[in-house]
Parts: structure tokens; C-alpha cells; sequence
């Protein structure tokens, strides 16, 4: 194995026909990643020609870079915490607008060791804005006891295997 | 293998060293990549606690964000191109001031299958901005023919490795 997309467990085939689908159809992408600190941008930056669809990203690992960099609301993020579907979505409204892409990925989650604020380790959530005024939405939860707690670097593959889906149904469908 | 320290190149322990040494120094970190779309971000927040260390970071694939997210001179990408030391310094300074850390990383370079404005595949640029005034610069140069073109991810893995070894020399380095 010596491809990021065989890590994180993706075909990169699949990977490849998202970058071409999405630059057949000319439709451009931005991130807002938490939980996975750049991951998926990493991901699809890896493809030749990726380029042509990859506009660029926002890493908001800390709470308040989520509002100055990606827009988030204060009052969203005092109420609910980062770890929240409303943020997630707001993430990738932020990624859409601050990058100018048609599509914007926003990835929030808590990794572990920890939990966060109460939230437990490998809950997830990753949504998706875009094109026009298509919203979709992605959510891991934890495997209940006595399962093995997943390590940092599986629930961080599984939310940026989620995006990759939610990316290809968009490239997959008719506009 | 399973890790992403491991397909980079760089032993676990030496990253998560660097970001122990970092949060006992209370420094952090910020990240502007174009090269390497978010690896360097994504490979230093798979360590557990890193959280304390990453303040966040800027994927600035495109060239125009280079300048709206990372606040690098126009006149300076419109002279030199993005491929640039000095471009590699401004995005330092970019993910420094933008995300509010004690250090800023700057990543920039070809990484094919293309050459860009006649730079060639495999050249790139590490800068490494503060804390204070301090600076620190690598720079990646394509083997001489008929040595074999490395992949994409040969060559972003490299760049990746270079900003960690300038992370760690500042780490390992007395205030």
C-alpha cells in the first residue's frame, strides 16, 4: 500500500472518477475540516487533475477558527458545541463560500482519546452544500459496548469515506 | 501499515515527539498548503492531543486563494507564479497571522504529472515562519534525467517530511 486513498480504505479509483465526474461536469469543491484536519483535501489533491475541481480548504482544528476562518455562528457554536450536524452543515457552507466552489464539505467529530464535551468517541457528523441549494448529511456514532473504541486514525477514515460518497452521489447525479 | 505517519515517511514517534515538544513549549502551529493539499495538516492531527499544538490550517490549491485566504502579495504571484521561496515564506506568514499561531508553514510546489509556468515536476518549497522572527526555508529540486519521475505522492511526501524535520529543529530548539 502506498496511496493515501488504500489507507483511509477507499478504492482511488473511486477517487479518480469523482475528480473526473466533477471536472466532466465542471463543478468545483472547497472543505471545512475539523475531525480530519485536511484528510479529505489531502485525498482528493492526490489525483492528477485534481486541480480542475479542488479549489482549497479550511483546517478549523480549534473551536474558534470554525467561526473566523469558516463563518460559523458564535451563538450556534456556544449553544451546541463543534460537534454538532447544524455546525457540520454550517462548516460546509463556510468551505463553499470562503473557497468559491460550487460544493462545500464540512467534517466535525470527536477522534478520541477523549470524549468532548460530553460527546462520545467516533461520533461524527459530515455534510455537504451544494451545487444550488442541495443539502446532504452524514452521521457516525460510536459502536455500543463492549466493542473496541476505533482509533483516531479509523473514525477520521470513515467520516472522509462518507464525504467521498456524498461527493460521488452529487457527481453522479443529473443537474 | 496503517498509519499515516507510516506512507509519508516519517516514523510515528518523530511526529508525535515534535507535537509533545511543541505543546510543553506551549508553541502552536498553522498550515498553508498547495502542494500537499492538507497532508501536512491531516498527518500532524492524527496524533492524540495534538488538538493543544494545531491551531488549524489553509488548503490553497487554487492561486487566487493563495492571496484571499493566506493574504500572499498579488503582485508578488503575478511576478514569480506560485511556485516561488518567497510565495512558500508569505503563505507562512499567511497561516500564521490568519490562524492565530506561534508558527506558520507554508507549502508550495509542482507535483505533476505537469510542469507549471515551465517549473518542473518535484520542485517545491517549505517555509517555515516564527515563532518571533524566526525563519527557516527547504527547498525540493527534481532528480537530474534519466532518473524515474516520482509519483505525486512520492513528491508531496517529501515536502511533508521537510516540514516536519524544520518543525522538529524549532522544537529542539532553546526560546
Amino acid at each position: 500500500m502506498n496511496d493515501l486513498a488504500t489507507l483511509i480504505g477507499v478504492p482511488v479509483d473511486v477517487v479518480a472518477d469523482l475528480i473526473k465526474t466533477l471536472a466532466d461536469r465542471e463543478l468545483t469543491v472547497a472543505t471545512a475540516e475539523s475531525l480530519t484536519g485536511g484528510l479529505l483535501a489531502a485525498l482528493l489533491t492526490e489525483i492528477p487533475g485534481s486541480s480542475a475541481v479542488v479549489r482549497g480548504g479550511l483546517v478549523v482544528y480549534a473551536s474558534d477558527l470554525k467561526q473566523t476562518l469558516a463563518g460559523v455562528d458564535a451563538r450556534l457554536l456556544t449553544a451546541r458545541g463543534p460537534v454538532d450536524p447544524d455546525v457540520a452543515e454550517a462548516l460546509a457552507r463556510g468551505a463553499r463560500e470562503r473557497c468559491g466552489a460550487d460544493i462545500g464539505v464540512g467534517l466535525t467529530g470527536v477522534a478520541g482519546p477523549d470524549q468532548q464535551n460530553g460527546i462520545a468517541v467516533g461520533t461524527w457528523f459530515c455534510a455537504v452544500a451544494g451545487p444550488g441549494n442541495r443539502r446532504s448529511l452524514r452521521t457516525g456514532a460510536p459502536e455500543a459496548p463492549p466493542a473496541t473504541t476505533p482509533t483516531r486514525a479509523a473514525i477520521r477514515a470513515q467520516a472522509v469515506r462518507a464525504a467521498v460518497d456524498l461527493l460521488a452521489n452529487i457527481a453522479a447525479t443529473d443537474s
